[in-house]
């Protein structure tokens, strides 16, 4: 028999008790499961970096339930949910966005229950960590088996909040203006572009510059991956995920750009 | 078959291969165990906050044996114990009050071993890391069902290492003097104090002065969550484990008041 | 029936989702399978520390799969390997030498095979993530059952990458001139000598000078533990893998000797 799976993301970090906490409710109530932590080193409150790891990596995750807590508001107006996708994973978190790309990626929502009041969640809930009190025992009830709708009150699928992501544009002078979306632990800076936004795989070799709205000027190579630069050249790339990133080979390419998430950054072909 | 619960809480920290050896030593022995890591973020030589991390999570916890290294005597006199609780918890760890409060909240020890000499332990035993050497061979040997009394020699359940704790008092002025207990990685301060120390519920709404011992006084409101205050805008909420406990929303409350652990703070309904 | 073992060392750090994406791979191939994470604290790019951490705690670790990737040369000329050793341990990660230590702990290599271009990788396989692409879905098939010799190309077992080590040496006035090799999160610091090196067990409580190449002499004691020394004392000990080691107790050596990896340090009984 299969193990059920239950994914993990938070903002929550590994210093305190919070994750710890949450596995041991999930284990309390649904022994057989397969807990995997994605991250639970999403930036506090990131809300759109948690969307989009969350995103990016669902591809890879075996079909189950995908828990995710990142939650400014708790304990305020936004909704709990729980939500059935077209491919059948299930999502579960706060209702402000955290969830949204991912619904999209799994191929839209086909269920969703509203579980602010939840009788899978523990009694008492606290005002200040839903994520031990209602999001994880959620999960771990849903995991084991129970139907989705026994979780809450049945809600509008439609009615999931969306994120408001920045866009790419092209500049008057034809430079492509993209934003970083997010930095890893080794400063490499990923991109809201694609390889075919930049020319395609044609352009692979070509020479680019980078503007980050600090104003310098950086040149750099659109290569396949680190070692084609010198270390510490920089390099324009596909990363993992199949979005343009920019790195250091061997160094730390958010520092050299002085680049932060959200910040604009040109970049043309030259 | 349910399988055997170790949960494991320590100093270690993540950066280095001190946690994955010891569970790998456990796995080594029971390879059934269910591993929950609890934190391993307790502040190097924090006894104290690792015994009040153990203590509010344990209701959480499924009943199993329960691992706690946070040791800076490691090697010396201090002793090593493996304790059977009221709540038929099983608690192992050294003898320096790391245990005293979660052996407590059991409903106290009803079984206590020795356990510096164990024959569960690995051969040889090293002078500085009884984490992997003592610790986690026995707590996996008891997982596995080994009798608590085949791990050690039988000691008094009553000569366990209790904690000396700050206790809360009044003021003078009628004013509440409590203590900052934990800091976790958001900024929000753990106070030695619940919700009915400062008037129950029904304060909820007041307004209230906060004064660190640095000085400054500042004005907070007592609500349920953070969202019932604008962002960066001080509260106290009595948190999930009941405490009381001050936060910034959006922000660091322990930064903003500049309180660690022990810190004095002064708290007076207005 | 044994669920299979994969312990899995990287330099990915937890704050990304790159741990997290690599279990789900392994879970979704291997679901039974165990996964330990020994560290993903080594320092980036930190071939020869990872090396050493695998090497030093391989006997502690059950017999099984063992994934390392720390990889600075991704995408690059370097090989993919999974080498079967002599004690039936199987070893995955690239060809750079980390996994060369770890090789002649578990008695060499019986059967090598590049897996550069192998059947079990994902597709597409990413030019900068390899771990997720390659390393882990064969080690996890590997565990699984799947025979070394699917899993790619026969290659040389004594062509595997091997790394240069820095040696100790005795200087001409007698003195022994020892490495630091490995620095803890406790500050403590890990030398390329044993006890035996500096005069064996007999020589437990004498005086040591210890001349960093910064240039100040420290006294400190050969002591078998930490509390054989007052807090805030330098001490000499044979760590918990059996290699010479200078710690303060209570207290950060890394900091107080201004040492860090591959450092000289000068060693004198007195």
């Amino acid at each position: 028999m299969q193990r059920p799976i239950i994914t993990f993301l938070s903002d929550y970090g590994l210093a305190d008790d919070f994750v710890g906490v949450c596995h041991a409710v999930i284990v309390g109530i649904c022994p057989q499961a397969c807990v995997i932590d994605l991250t639970h080193g999403i930036p506090r409150h990131g809300v759109r970096a948690g969307a989009m790891i969350l995103q990016a990596t669902l591809p890879y995750l075996p079909v189950g339930v995908h828990l995710a807590v990142v939650d400014p508001g708790v304990g305020g107006e936004r909704r709990a949910l729980a939500l059935r996708l077209a491919d059948d994973r299930m999502l579960v978190g706060p209702d402000n966005g955290l969830l949204s790309l991912a619904a999209v990626e799994g191929g839209g929502v086909v269920e969703a229950v509203d579980i602010g009041h939840s009788r899978f969640a523990l009694d008492p809930v606290s005002a200040s960590f839903h994520g031990r009190d209602i999001f994880a025992p959620v999960a771990a009830r849903l995991a084991a088996g129970a139907p989705l709708a026994d979780a809450g009150r049945p809600c509008d699928p439609d009615a999931v909040v969306r994120l408001e992501l920045p866009r790419p544009r092209r500049g008057d002078d034809g430079v492509l203006i993209a934003h970083a979306t997010y930095v890893d632990r080794f400063g490499n800076v990923a991109l809201n572009v694609g390889l075919d936004e930049l020319g395609g795989p044609g352009a692979a070799g070509d020479r680019v510059e980078l503007r980050p709205a600090s104003g310098a000027t950086h040149r750099a190579r659109l290569v396949r991956t680190f070692g084609d630069v010198g270390p510490g050249e920089l390099l324009i790339y596909e990363d993992s995920y199949r979005r343009l990133a920019v790195a250091v080979n061997q160094g730390d390419a958010a520092m050299r750009l002085g680049l932060a998430v959200d910040d604009e950054l040109r970049i043309r072909l030259t």
